[in-house]
């Protein structure tokens, strides 16, 4: 069983969508001994970003070798391509949208082809459910042992997506909130390196909109609840926290907010 | 591990209940070599009908034999039936109360048993939750080789409920809206087949509420963000749809409204 | 496939998280074998009091020898102790902040480690996120065949809470309402131990809040929709319910209300 292909999918269809389940059907039906790890189906409709930025932060924690399928995909049935891409030491399959620009910006893909080859298809293929009619069952091709370089012709370069970068200006870096997760969290694109050589006591402010906190902390339970707080995440980037609750809610505040830290 | 035994499981439970985690406890007790994929558990409460549709589109993309657990059991406890049905290459588990009805009107069952062979169940059997004492054990079982003609005794019929069908008068076919899916696309009751023959041109229209547009398309992206438009979706039924956003949510429309195709 | 381990998910990282996916690739990229199942995510942020109920309730019904993690943890980053505690026929990790202590109080447990072992840590480890870190990779080894006494130190005793119970006076038992479910029914702490020889006809009231009930029934379906009932729930507690429909919206009714059972 450790060797039974691995298969991850990254979409926006919701949690508990039937659409889903379709797809993995028809991966399963291609080849039984797949496993099949949802990522998250919780990406917001056609947010090619946040789908983006999930795929490059939670992906390389996986085995080498898995296969992720990543459907957030608004351009379904027309002329974008769908693509599979080899980055790091992972392989990727979605439409070529600008999903893959986050990890293809740090991890420059070795390999990267089109998806043309229609033998591999389920058919008839509906032009709006290419998740089903086409990654599915190219994945599980893949996973049998069919060779990417039959999949279709080589791309040159995956699409890229601007991304709005936190920039340090004299005694100040400003930046935006760029995700809200579940705790109501807000999660910044200032990474600690640029946060590297900034004093993390008092003299430091971090403000939020027009909210304002001193001091950057490790832990959220290291203040009293209902305070505000920030803190270098997870992910390595700075955020933004209420003691205990929500900082979204509470300081009404989502993705595309300014972030600044001064000192 | 691709003789591993499938069980798939529809519910109404809600997404992340733990009655789900618990009918997948008893299963793996009895029988730790199954598979269990999810297939939705956001099946509206008690709303059998969107049962059988998830049940009908999405079961037959599995594996043939895998072994489909459905509960969306208004009348748990009481005297309707729990069933075993084969139809077509697939195996189904649950009340008798109409969840099968769209599958066993296209594929007529080649099998049903009642389930009353109580050496299988968990005891106590609690008279609220046959899903975890008498469904879930009883699947575990027949994985293992459990010869379904001793499950109980047999079944001439399944429960068969009446679907509003769509209608074609004239120059104009009537339909109704029977799901919103998890983009706020409103998929009807009006099939390819009864469209064939119809334009898809401009001297089409699709009259949803009072809300219309004109012709019938391929693709979502078609259009600019914003247009409200119609097209066959995957699932082979007409949709209404608006590019970008939430057709549910903009024309304030769902289950159950009037959509009229005229020429 | 039948000998793969088995580790189980109980968190408040809502369905559909991300930090969910990123524990996951870190147990898969450790020990591909793992079969993960997802208990729920969908325990109210913080809440250490649902997530020891949904844990004592549900996990017993898996095989014996699952390893099952828990992630509720508001003090992450702070003193509170990450422990490794085997209960029943169980393996539990998870911070020590009483998120085991329902299970504890049943079931003596015969064996708590604090882990302190750095040697099996993810590295760096984040002050934010034990459960990616510390816990996931700790379960990963464990069914490896880690020794659980290499984890670390001893602990004498799980942090236990204070639970209100539910008392019997005179010819009335006080209880309160624990939890709601997806179907809006309210599950108390009265327990069919304590309500053995009170009778179910309708001498005995049933009051939750101000709204009153008169015997105890056997199953939802037994009296007509919208009609308010109390019976023993598939947990072994009182619950209160609405024939289809939701007893928490219709009586505007949550976690804590007051519930009396008199005669």
């Amino acid at each position: 069983m450790s060797n039974a292909p691995l298969i991850t999918l990254t979409t926006d269809f919701g949690e508990g969508s039937p659409y889903v389940a379709a797809m993995k059907g028809v991966i399963l039906s291609i080849n039984p001994a797949v496993r099949i790890i949802d990522v998250t189906h919780a990406i917001p409709p056609q947010d090619v970003r946040r789908g983006a930025i999930v795929l490059d932060e939670v992906t390389p924690l996986y085995p080498p070798g898995t296969l992720h399928i990543a459907v957030v995909d608004p351009g379904v049935g027309t002329s974008r391509q769908i693509v599979y891409a080899e980055i790091g030491d992972h392989r990727y399959l979605g439409p070529d949208n600008g999903l893959f620009s986050r990890l293809a910006a740090r991890l420059k893909p070795t390999k990267i082809r089109a998806i043309t080859e229609e033998r591999l298809f389920r058919r008839p293929v509906a032009p709006t459910f290419h998740g089903r009619d086409i990654m599915a069952p190219v994945a599980a091709h893949l996973t049998l042992g069919v060779d990417p370089d039959s999949l279709g012709p080589p791309v040159a370069a995956l699409v890229a997506l601007e991304w709005p970068g936190a920039r340090k200006v004299a005694n100040r870096i400003e930046g935006q909130v760029t995700a809200v997760d579940s705790f109501g969290n807000l999660v910044t694109n200032i990474s600690r390196e640029m946060l590297a050589g900034v004093a993390t006591d008092e003299t430091v402010g971090v403000l939020c909109d027009e909210h304002e906190t001193r001091g950057n902390l490790q832990a959220y339970a290291e203040q009293p609840p209902m305070t505000l707080i920030a803190l270098i995440g997870s992910n390595d980037f700075l955020e933004i926290a209420i003691v205990d609750d929500s900082a979204a809610i509470m300081l009404g505040v989502g993705v595309g907010a300014p972030v600044h830290v001064q000192w």
